[in-house]
Order: C-alpha cells, then structure tokens, then sequence
C-alpha cells in the first residue's frame, strides 16, 4: 500500500474575456485509489462544475475562468492499493474471451495507429510465446530505441513519428508501446499520472504517462520511458490515447505557465505504507469495467 | 417515417483452423430506429454472441468461424423515424454549455486529427456565424474539394491525407468534415450505415458512411460525400471514426469477397412511410446519450 | 542596380575532437550578380576549402573545425543586377518546349512533394490562365493561408505539412508555393538568401527563402512569405529545396549560437543605385543555365 | 562481362488530342555499360528527341504522341564491363574526403527522408565498424524487415511509410536502404533498371530498383530486395531517389498497359560472357562523375 501527498498548480494568463476549461486534475476514484482527503483553490471567482466518469472514476474539472492570471491549485491524499500477481501466471487473452467492452483498446487510436504496426509487431513479437513476458518484451523494446528528449515532441506527435524518430517523452514511449500492443491484439490503454520517482531528490516532480494491457482479466501497469517504479503511479486520467486524458484542455488563447507539482511518499511501517519501488512482481490498479454492453443471445 | 428492407450477405474464405470476427451488420437499436423484423443465417455451426452496446444501441454479432467457406446472411425491416428542425433554429453549443459525455466527440481520434486541423478552419470558416450554416459550409467544402473515386484510399488513409490529395471514398469524405467541425469545437461523429440512394436503379446498395453534428442538443445527419439523401440512411454503428464501426473485424486470415447488400424503401402513403428524398430541413435520429457521467458538485 | 554590404557571422561550440562542416554564406557568383569585394575569418587554425558550383555559382567552404568555439565571419559587397519584365509579358512554358535541365525542377523532392498536390492544384488554380498572373495567384494563396510562426516548423516540416497546418516560416512558404507550381508542370526552385527587408530598422537582418519559378525561357523570383522585396533578394543558394542550400550543414555534435547578420542597402542615384522596394514588374537575377545534356538526336 | 539482349514495349492509350511523354527506356552510356545495337520504334509519327546527360549517360527520350494508341518499343544488346573489389578492401569516406558533387546523395530527398532516420541509424548501426560490411548490414536488416508485396506501396510511398509498414515492392527496399546509409553520412542513389533475374524461367523480367554506395571511390551495387543479382543489373537510370528516374513521366491522361519486357543473357566463355549470378565480391559499375564543381582556394 502506498500513501502520496500531493500538489498540483497551474497558472494561465487568460488572454480572451472569457476561457473554458477542462483539466483533469484530481486523482481517479477507483477501489484501488482512495482520496484520504483533498482541497482545490481557485484565484477567481469562476463558474465550476465536477464531473465523473462512472466507468473508471476519472473527474473532470469544468470552469470558466475571466481575463487575467487564473491560478487552480489542487491539493490531495490518496492511498493506492496494488493487486499482485506473478508474472508467469498471467496470460494474453484470446480475441473470444475478451469482453465487449475491451475491443476499443484494440482499434487504432489517434497516437497510436496500430493499424499500420502489424507488420512490425509480427516482425519483432510475432515468434515469442504470448504472456507477461511477451509484454515485457515490447516495454524494453520501446524503452531502448527511444531516446527521451525533452521538448523533442508536440502535441500532433504519434506513435508512428516516434517509431520513426527514436525520440520523445513519456507520452510518446506509452504510444508506441500501445500501438505495438494492439497489432497483436492486446488491448493496451493510457493512464495519464502523477509519478513518485525513483529518486526525487534529483527531478522535479512531474506530470508522467504509463500504460495498461489487459492480462488475465486485470489491467496490468507498464512504464516504457523507465522513468518511474509503476508502484509510484497516482492515476488521474484512463483513456485510449493522450487525446482523451489531457491534464489541461484549453478552449481559448492563454498564457500558460509550467505546472508546479509537488509529490511525496509516506513510509510508515506500522501503517503498512511502503515507499514505491521497483519490483518483479507485476502490478495492477484496475479490474475489468462494468460492462457498458448487454448480451442478446 | 421510413421503412426499409435490406440484406446483407457476406462471405469469406477462411484461411487457418478458426477466425474469429466480428460483425457489425445489424441495425442498431434506438428510439428512432426499429427493427420491425430480422433474421440472420449463418452457413456454418459457429459459436456465436450478439451484444448490445446500452449508450447507442449498436449491435455486434461475434463468432468463431472455422476453416472453409462462411458466409452470413442478414436480412431485416426496419422503420425510420426523422427529427425534423429548421436549419435556422439549430445553434452550435458553448463548450460550458457541451453534456460531458460530448467532449470525446471533440478531441482527435484517429482518423480525424482535428488537432492538426485548427489554423485551417479558423481560416476557412472562423469569419463565419455560427450554426447549422456554417456546418453546411463545412459539408459543401468537403464535397467540392474531393473527388469521389474507388479504390482511391486505405485502412490508413486520414483527414489530413484526403486534405492534401483531394480525393477517397464516402468515409474519407466523413473523417475530413468531422476533423474540420471538431476543430471549430463542434461534437462530430461518425454514423456507418447502409444507404437507400437517391436512384438505386443506378448504383448497386453499398455501405456508407455519414457524419453527425451536435446542435441544439441533438446529432444532426450531414452526408458530405453527396451519394445519399440523409433521409435514407439506415444505421449500423455510431463512433469516433471508422475505427470504432467497421462492418466486419476478422482477427485472422481470410479471402472476403465482395459484401452483396440488397436494399429497397417501402412507399405508402396511407401508412404515412416515404421514399428518401433530399430536403432542406435538418434531420436527426439520435439525441443527447444517456450520460456516463455524474456530477459531483 | 541594388548594392548591399552584409556580414554573417556564425558561432558554434565544437563538442567533438574535430567537426566537419559545409557552409554556402559566399553568395553566389552569377552574372547577374557579382562580389565587389569580400573577407572571410575564422577564429581556428582549419582545414579549409571553397568550392563553386559550375552551373549556378554557388559557393561551398568546407572545413574541419577542432574542438573548442569556432567563429566564421564572412563580410562582402555585392551588386545585383535584375532583368525587368512586364509580367503580362510571362508565359508558362509547354512541357515540350522545357530545356531538360529543368525536369529535376518540376519532379517531387523532400520538402516538395508535388506529387501529392496535383488534385488540390488543379482544383485551385486549374481554371485559371496560365502565366505570371497564376503564379502570383499561387503565391497570394500560400501568403492568406499560413500564418508566419517562428519555431512553428523544423527540419522535417515538408509542402504537405504547412498545407494542413497553416502555419511555418520562409522555407515552409517557399516549399508550399514550390510543390504547388510543380503540380502544373511550372518548373519552380528554392532560392537561399539574405533579405534587405523593406523596414531593416524594426527587424533584423536574416537568411531568407524565396521561390523561382520558371517562365518565358528565365526564371523569375517570388516571396510568398511577403517578407521582403524581392528586389533585395541577395542570392546565396540555389537547389531543389531547402535539402539542397542549408547555410551550415554541421557532420558532428555542436552548440549552435544564433546567427548574427548586418545588411544594408548603398543608396546612389548618380551610380544607378537604388534601394530595394516592392515593386510591379516581374524581377529574374538568373537565365536557363548551362545545359548538362546533349541532344543525340 | 556480361551481355544482354532485352526488349522494353510500352503500350498506352492516350486520351487528350496531344500528350507529352519523357522515357528513360534507353540503357545508360557509361565507360562500363556499352550498347553494341539498338533499335526504336513508335507506331505513331510522333515529335521526338533524344537526349543524353553528360554527367552519368542517362538517356531521355521525349516526344508528343496523338490521341489513340501509342506503342513504344525498344530493343538493344548491352555489354556490362564490372569493376570488382574485395569487400574487406572497400571503405566509407570521411566527410571531409567525400567529393562535392556527392553531398546531393547525403542530402534526404523526396523518397528518403534522411533527416529522420538520424536516430533509427545510429541506434540500429551506430556501433558497427564502418565499412562494407556496414552496408551489407543494412541491405540484410531491410531485407528482413521488409515483405515484397506486389501492389503494397505507390507512387506517394517513402522511406518513413516503408519503415512503418514493413512491406513493399523494390523501389521502397531500395529507398529505406538510401535512407538508412545517407543518415550515416555515406552517399546512396538510386539506379532504375532491367534486372537479369536468377531463374528469369519463374518470373517474367520486369523493371527493377538498386541501390548504389560510394565507397573507397566508387559507387558500389547492392539489391536489398534479394529478387536479383547485381550482376545482372542493366543500368536505364540514376538519381537521387525514383522521383528522378521514372521510366515514363506522362504529361497527360492516358490508359497504360502493362510493360512487356524481355531479356535473356548471353553466355560465352570463350568470348568472357558470364551469366548474372550472386557472388561474394563487392561489384561496380560506375566511378566518380566528372566534377560540377571547381576549388577555388
């Protein structure tokens, strides 16, 4: 079990009479992430609505901010749980088990064109044994081709430019890691974080991206950039691609400033509360939705 | 009202010792669209599943076919019924004012990257009031910037393609409109479908592809490719693009041939049913979904 | 007659032991186009070489720089002599009647891909007259339709990017204008320089890129960025495109510093010296070049 | 030494009134490919010329036919002079060694995009000692990566798509091996030819692309799509990549049929006519060009 005291502050320099807002912010509520305790504070006295999405628990903050600096800063507790499992027991699963609601991790998404990847993955994946260690496989594969660069990649770069380039961010390891995923038909999806590095002392901490496959009915936790022990992730959003978990969607001309995050563990023993670490064993934070479909027949 | 009666036979050579696939030939079920009565015909005795998706109605038949020939046959009746507005009453909604459920409709997806796409519709439709006018801009551009031509593009094939090579088939039509109005912040989606064209006699039934667009609190029905008056579109899937409503994804190898769809539209007028025709008032057969949200405070 | 005096300066820190590097900031020697004097100084003792290329030229200095700073100071005085013609004068050539040497100008290259531009140019300008006034239609389309970014681009940004996204700087212009006249079979060319800007007191000097564009047996010169006159146009490169005539092409690991350039324009009119302005008749600093092939039969 | 006699028949329907057509069907001249006899004939009386450049003898025939049926057809008898070296003798050039005119085949082009293969080559070759041996790799790593699909790849695909999509027909091998050598610094071209194949008796001859490598001086022949020995290359023609050694660029709408080409090789051993086969040595058949460029200091 892991303890994380958090902060998140982001300032704008709202340029419009008025700017929408849609930032994901606050930590996913899910049965392995409880929120202990939180607060949000906002400079203005703005429209704002919470929202969250019944699925997977991710919230969404809506507001409508005035001209003139907007400052939101969010504080939090949250407490994460970690299903274990070893990894020689978990298995792909087959295209016909996989329930209805997992074949929208499978198609192609808008970074992660796995329609063009098949070849590829057959190429390199195609002869391994399927399971954990096929996953794996694909994290290293990513993880030692791709050069990580800040600033090296923008906000229409995908997974086939990064194939390409060898260079990016960690939302551009969690794309090419998902597209390669889904041409062997493994749904693969995108956690947008806070993460608890190895060691904090010596990086800021930061916004972070990951990914989950989807191994023997559970969501399992990968981190292709090598950045960051999984165990450390705090989830904020869940989706299929970056599009759709942004921390920030701005409808308007701002002027952003770099966010201001502050993350730390809290060790305690007693509590049974560990600092996040790397480990062998592989980890999960999500189970199988509730089904959004119904079966007729 | 409409009611059409249509079938649809596909048929593959199956090429390993199972495949499985799945279809998406059945009309889905809404409160605009009924199935009056249906019936499917498999030639093979496959394991077989038909789900429901709860939010849209989408239906998905999925099987596991074996080695050989299969072929599945669909055939059904189905009533129509239109939401009719006039186009000068539809508004684009505020983002503020926007169901949360909306804003996926929003961001890029895969085949529209509506990202790329704000400096050219700024440029091109910016100066323009908003409302359903400016969506039929957007549709008249469509059409007379591409050339319809078979065979023209790809599973791979993209809004930004068919922006540079003015040319593809009825879903690269729909992918560069829905990339075009969701870069002005209008909620674009893509509707899969079988069309009643507007002379049958002439052109064989096919599988067709429209847009939706988010107006006054329903999804109204746009055909940029010009084949088919909307008034005749019968529904089969509803999602982002075409990555989430192919007819047919078979996980495996296989050698289709050629879909064959048979479609005719039943006129009485004591009934009060018509034949599609092309008309200038706005047109819809889906509202606002029930959300998948809740709100917190 | 235009007479400009100008100095470029470049600095690097040269990371490695030794660093090769071509750099083309001699202008280039043409007869419309001539040295009245020039110095060049280099802070290292190097391995130095210069280099003309016979049918246009331009002028290469290679070198080995060691590791440490290195500076390149090149100062000159030059003056330009423009043909004038009356644009109504300017005729597209017949693809027959094209001098052989001029094909690898009308055939795609990297940032060019004319290729992909044939239905959008046909459907743009294909209604149009051919002649100098098409030209400028093009060039007054590239200019309304991409807004002038700095760091909107890079390396790899080519015609069919700055098409979908409406953004870039002087090569991008240049590139989407090229690509464009390709696409009608208008030989069209990439032209690296240094601007005399019409108001040097609100910008700095700085290396530019115009288009060339084949008409009535000479080539003819265009700004789509509307930047500069091109009357003040000093000529460093000539190529294909922006592939071709990169300033400093640098084969090693570097630290770059900004370029510093000084430009002014000598104002004489008792020698026939005037200052570079806008102006309305069509300006050409170079004739068909030498051939490179020989006709059998 | 090898000798071929081949046939090329081009057939088209040409639809406008007059439409202009650029061949390269002519065997290149060069000090090591001579034509003993040829013959050309054209069913239609047509405006035609032919042209030579000086630089590499690629031949250029130009003409404008009628509406109606054009036949084209070519027959020659080819002797192939080849320089033959010891692979462990062959060396990449330092940049600083490399003569001017060969930085046009380090710079990308439209079908190789070196500038974004920097990182990929590095990362793939960058530990390997330099060498022919180097080349070898990368002609072996593109061959197995890629799967030769007749009608996978047109007349738009580039090295980055071949990358991706893992498949394609000879161009595309031939472009990502371009790509891969240039963004280390070793100039590639491309050759456009007739290939002698190893079992002509199994597959019809056809139009085939090779590369070329400088190295140690000379350009140095390598197949990456494995369909051919060098050996039996015969040269049409050089570039940079296809966009410049098309066989026929057709000005015009027309109905092509497709090529009809023969050829056989002629076997002697009194006279030294060998047939093509695979060997170990590294071949040439092309030196350094005549300069374009003179030294000036």
């Amino acid at each position: 079990m892991v303890r994380l005291k958090f902060s998140i502050e982001l300032t704008y320099g709202v340029l419009d009479a008025t700017c929408d807002f849609l930032f994901n912010i606050h930590p996913a509520l899910t049965s392995s992430q409880q929120v202990l305790s939180e607060s949000l504070s906002i400079n203005q006295p703005v429209q704002q609505q919470l929202f969250m999405q019944n699925d997977d628990g991710t919230r969404w903050l809506k507001l409508r901010a005035n001209s003139g600096e907007l400052v939101v800063r969010y504080e939090g507790l949250v407490e994460i749980y970690h299903t274990v499992a070893d990894p020689w027991s978990l298995e792909e699963m087959a295209v016909a088990d996989l329930p209805m609601d997992l074949f929208n991790y499978i198609y192609p998404s808008r970074y992660c064109e796995s329609d063009r990847f098949q070849a590829l993955a057959n190429h390199e994946f195609g002869q391994m044994p399927p399971g954990y260690n096929r996953v794996l496989a694909i994290r290293d594969w990513v993880y030692q081709r791709t050069r990580y660069t800040s600033g090296s990649s923008g906000s229409s770069t995908s997974a086939v430019d990064t194939l390409t380039d060898h260079v990016g961010v960690c939302r551009d390891f969690a794309h090419l890691m998902i597209a390669t995923c889904r041409a062997l038909n493994m749904p693969a999806r995108f956690v947008s974080g806070i993460e608890f590095g190895a060691n904090p002392a010596f990086r800021p901490a930061d916004f972070h991206a990951y990914v989950e496959v989807f191994l023997s009915g559970r969501w399992y936790l990968f981190d292709p950039s090598g950045v960051s022990p999984v165990m450390g992730l705090l989830r904020l959003g869940t989706g299929r691609d970056a599009a759709d978990v942004s921390f920030a969607t701005v409808f308007g001309a701002t002027n952003p400033a770099l966010p201001v995050i502050t993350i730390e563990a809290i060790e305690d023993s007693q509590q049974g509360l560990d600092l996040p670490v790397h480990q062998d064993n592989a980890l999960s934070t999500a189970g199988s939705p509730q089904s959004e479909f119904q079966r007729i027949w």
